[in-house]
């Protein structure tokens, strides 16, 4: 992987397609409901149109991939948990015992458990080896990664894309797992949008007053000794893969790849909290057509989340309170999405039902 | 139907069941994710348990009930359609090209449609026909129903209950359908909250200013012909059943009468928007606990709609911005209750899982 590959890559992601848009909003006016009385699920819909060049969309099989990572800026005690979580979360995916798990079996789509960097060596055949290293370096001492390996993460996250499509999948929820990805969540959203950090870091699994102090100075300390203060804005696509080299993650920059794929196999992909929002903001500033091939699925407790919805434009669903990740939001949100297609394609007109219109 | 029966029902609704709360409560706190990490869907399953009276509450069958009816108000120009709309509609819903009927495909729920008083003879074997009355009276000048009448309207919809509770339904969804019934919740809440025309009426299928100014007067015209004026508050039981009466419609009626139902029968309730949560209010002035077996589902364009979450003490899961009624948002929302009861059945603990716990 390399600078070419990366922008070879971004050039192909086209814009939505206008023609399948245009279709769906004039079939959305013939359906006997009200004109814009569903509401984002139709704005949702005509996007669908456009994502898969089609109207209706094809409905297909769906996914959760659940990415995992470790953060060396764990030595700062930014979690409320032990590194030792993640490994052993992986394994409670994997066995289906953790609420990914099931809120992925009501929705009627299989868990796609990927070890982007877990510091531990996992040895099971429904585990998808993707590991660039075990874990990124400390990022209040230095870059968290090199730069080819965040192009390689990359690289995983769209190859992933690409391999689901070519299975059948057609629509992808995506999320999450690393004790200490908040923190780095937080140290991206404030290089990339130049938020400070009391903007930016929330508390995460659970921190107490102490811990929300030690996260915000570990943030604030990985944006200096990275040359990334908060304020200053890294901006483009080079400001973007710098970002992430340097205070990103492993399972981040895989899920900012799987966003790069949805745009480069128009499959849409729903992401979920704040930390795989966060990574969907690398994305979209590594190539300006791949939020509109995202889905936001809720908004969580974290206050750096809605920060990175705003930027992106991209409007939740669900409104829960939740703040666990693993892709437990987005997981919830597929059966309305499908319900927004099947719209389109199930759905009476007013002329096939004999319903009469709007009063002149 | 007499007041005698319904002081009985009321009487016979008792409180959630504390000792199932807390074993949920106990057993959600020992689940593989932060404490408290699920948000509002921990509180939900908490209070599933308190109504089934079971830690894990059962999941069963699950269904959408459309209730349809007609509005003598409709001849002062209150909605955007036709009245002959609800008919149609209604003969949609039986055939299956409505959003509800999409929706609660989605949702693996059948679509219960039931007849409380639409203004034409419908002949079709899937119809629960309950017809009160084709239509109520205009209630601009007089009551829109008799007691007697809104007393087998709530009669009607707490037996439909026990029927679909005796059938194995664990879990109902509950919308509308009627032409004019956004005037009639919004007379209601007027009514029972004390709110003006200007805070309860909205714009409801999409009438223009000009037709919103004439919902207003439609709504301060009814209340004063029928001694309700806005502001006044009608108060308790006495106070609900007149104001259902007066100003209420028979798909309302029924509809508070599913929410008694709720309570009498400990199966949850899912409301939808502003119609039925304005029915669902009714049937919590009736008898204090019904608030308590009733989940709401979306926050509705109707600007009436938050009124009435905000004093029933309910807070919806999505936002959407949908204004279509039918059961539409309650049908979105099933799949998230079960999850949400799900998690107390299926999720893996801490211990069964083998992952550490928080650090001290």
């Amino acid at each position: 992987m390399d600078d070419k590959w990366l922008t070879r890559v971004c050039r192909s992601i086209e814009p939505l397609r206008e023609e399948a848009m245009a279709a769906a909003r004039e079939r959305l006016d013939s359906l006997t409901k009200p004109p814009g009385s569903l509401g984002a699920l139709e704005r949702l819909a005509e996007r669908l149109s456009g994502i898969a060049g089609a109207m209706p969309p094809p409905l297909g099989k769906k996914v959760v991939v659940v990415m995992a990572g470790d953060h060396g800026v764990c030595e700062e005690g930014v979690s409320a948990f032990p590194q030792a979580v993640t490994e052993q979360m992986v394994l409670n995916f994997l066995r289906g015992g953790a609420a990914v798990n099931v809120f992925a079996k009501h929705a009627g789509a299989d868990v796609v458990c990927v070890d982007m960097g877990v510091a531990a060596t996992i040895d099971h055949p429904g585990l998808v080896a993707s590991k660039i290293a075990p874990g990124t370096a400390n990022m209040t001492k230095g870059p968290a990664m090199t730069r080819e390996q965040a192009l390689s993460a990359l690289s995983a996250g769209v190859e992933l894309v690409g391999r689901l499509a070519g299975d059948g999948v057609r629509l992808i929820a995506v999320g999450e797992m690393g004790i200490g990805n908040s923190t780095a969540a937080a140290a991206v959203t404030s290089a990339l949008l130049g938020v400070p950090p009391e903007a930016s870091v929330g508390r995460g699994t659970g921190v107490d007053d102490a811990g929300l102090a030690r996260k915000r100075d570990a943030v604030a300390r990985a944006l200096a000794a990275n040359g990334l203060a908060a304020g200053a804005g890294a901006s483009g696509p080079e400001g973007a893969l710098e970002t992430l080299a340097k205070v990103g993650g492993f399972e981040l920059a895989g899920i900012a790849g799987v966003c790069l794929g949805a745009g480069v196999y128009r499959v849409p992909v729903v992401v979920d909290g704040y930390i795989s929002t966060a990574a969907a903001l690398v994305a979209s500033r590594l190539s300006p057509h791949v939020a509109s091939y995202l889905i936001a699925s809720h908004r969580s407790e974290e206050p750096g989340h809605g920060v990175v919805l705003d930027a992106l434009g991209l409007e939740p669903m669900l409104e829960l309170g939740m703040r666990l990740g693993e892709g437990t939001g987005a997981a919830l949100s597929l059966r309305i999405v499908e319900a927004a297609v099947d719209v389109l394609g199930s759905m009476a007109t007013f002329a096939s039902a004999g319903v009469s219109g709007k009063l002149e």
